[in-house]
């Protein structure tokens, strides 16, 4: 029985959410145990007794906030994230899950869990919806300066993730850059290419515009860069829905054009909602650990566990260590 | 009267829609003259009697066509991008447009018409959309490695131009980071803030959603980022509109939901037409230069030229000038 090590107390709406999320993913996958991390006397007035023997409290009391800096993470060994992430390390839990303080949970997965034998820096990797599916991007904001190697393993540790844990067979992997063509490109990502070219179905560049279109599966960059992508896709989206409320609001409004956009609307969220995917993997340390946003719902937070869950079957750190040493330069 | 010096066979769709943009300028604007470069059997026809003062063509046969090399270009010299180039280097014009070969307009315009005084390399800026306006992007495109100094004077060639050709006063500017804190970047993006500091109106850090959110005036990024950030924002906004249609389709929208649309799409596109703000500057030369898109129609050509009167008609290049001594490190 899989133990998922949960940090109970992290997000910005505190435990409610959270453990609705753990709550609604016990009743839907009957194979795995919850490790709450937290204040006992807080968490069990809000769980149902029936759920007794699936979820289990490890004490906590400190909670690092969303103010707090990642670097003291270390040193507050009482906090949920920390010994959440011990339980990983101590081989109690199988993975972890938070959607506390992000650079936080970085940091100590990284330092206390490691990583994986031939992984210079783990990366935060994300869904992107695009018409008929999802486009994983990865770094999207755990290393702002990388090499042109760092770049290289986020791509074989991207491809491994999406088939091993999405299920897609030989994910097409493009590196992010200002052109198409291999002339393309700044220092980095240009010796990144060449690094890149041995791996199998590697495409080559693809432009900002790709990771919305389905040409590929995964998409490589660098944390900085992903994390101006993924604030810049969901800019465009908000002004768009903005604009679109406003002049529907302005034309008076037919009760049939409003029932009409009330659906297109749910649609619309539905694909570009990232709370919808879940969490954030964090990719290339020992155990899975999945990143969920602050604001998580329960939703957000079932789709994490379900997240994990998949990582955690599958065998995608050994894989990972393989293809690392495969693909060596 | 002023000049603007027009690469008339550059775009993609030939001189038609080129001289559409010219004579729907001349007739909105009496007090500029246009020189058309190309080749005069095939321009003649297209241009209608009345104009045939306010229109003179300079005669050059040699296209430089989108698959050519921008490298070629200076050694290109009957081409129309060098011949209209050359016409502003020696005066006999004010400014350049050209739906052309961007790469060739942009080197040709640094190398033949110059540098302004003090700056290290001139950058391309785009009007991005807000709710209420629009927000300058540089540099999105001409620099693909660029050092804080770089990014520097891009802030203040950016809010020289906002202030004196956009008609803003005082201009906020942002550094283009992943998040706003002065801690958050990358090493050139943390150390460009530093030399941000002095700047009058530098706010500081922003982040992607920030250009579409009208918080501040001008962004300033390096041209990788600023390419992946313009091709994500379009991305976005494609899929966007095709999931709105394909679920608008699959609803068998009534009439009266289909009309109501329309008008919504009217004026979103009118938002996001990019095309509708005419063409990106190159700042930093020392005429203005606007590079058009290769599939400008009409009013995209109409609006670059007008782009180009403005900037002639300010005193941008000597403010850069003197800005960029103010404010040396």
């Amino acid at each position: 029985m899989l133990k998922i090590a949960i940090d109970a107390m992290g997000g910005d709406f505190g435990p409610e959410p959270i453990i609705q999320g753990v709550i609604a993913a016990l009743k839907k996958d009957r194979h795995f145990t919850a490790v709450l991390v937290g204040v006992k006397d807080e968490l069990l007035p809000l769980i149902p007794q029936k759920f007794d023997k699936r979820i289990v409290i490890h004490e906590a009391s400190d909670v690092i906030s969303m103010s707090d800096s990642a670097t003291d993470a270390l040193k507050r060994k009482e906090s949920t994230a920390y010994q959440a992430i011990e339980l990983v390390r101590n081989g109690k839990a199988d993975a972890y899950v938070s959607a506390g303080h992000s650079g936080a949970s970085m940091s100590l997965a990284t330092l206390r869990i490691g990583r994986i034998k031939g992984v210079s820096r783990p990366a935060i990797a994300t869904l992107m919806p695009t018409m008929d599916g999802t486009t994983l991007v990865l770094d999207v904001g755990a290393n702002v300066d990388c090499d042109a190697n760092n770049l290289k393993e986020f791509a074989i540790m991207g491809q491994v993730y999406a088939e091993d844990v999405l299920g897609i067979d030989d994910p097409l992997t493009g590196l992010l850059s200002n052109g198409e063509e291999e002339s393309k490109g700044n220092e980095v990502s240009k010796e990144a290419f060449k690094l890149c070219e041995p791996l199998p179905n590697f495409v080559g560049n693809v432009e900002g515009n790709d990771i919305f279109n389905g040409t590929v599966d995964v998409v490589v960059c660098d944390g900085f860069v992903g994390n101006i992508m993924l604030k810049t896709a969901e800019g465009v989206a908000d002004t768009i829905s903005k604009i679109i409320k406003n002049n529907l609001r302005r034309s008076l409004v037919s009760i049939t054009g409003a029932v009409l956009m009330r659906k297109v609307f749910k649609k619309l969220k539905l694909k570009v909602d990232y709370a919808e995917y879940g969490g954030a993997p964090l990719i290339g340390v020992k155990a899975p650990v999945i990143i969920a946003h602050g604001k998580s719902n329960a939703t957000a937070m079932k789709n994490a566990i379900f997240q994990a869950i998949a990582a955690a079957d599958s065998n995608m750190n050994q894989n990972i260590q393989d293809n690392l040493e495969k693909y060596k330069g």
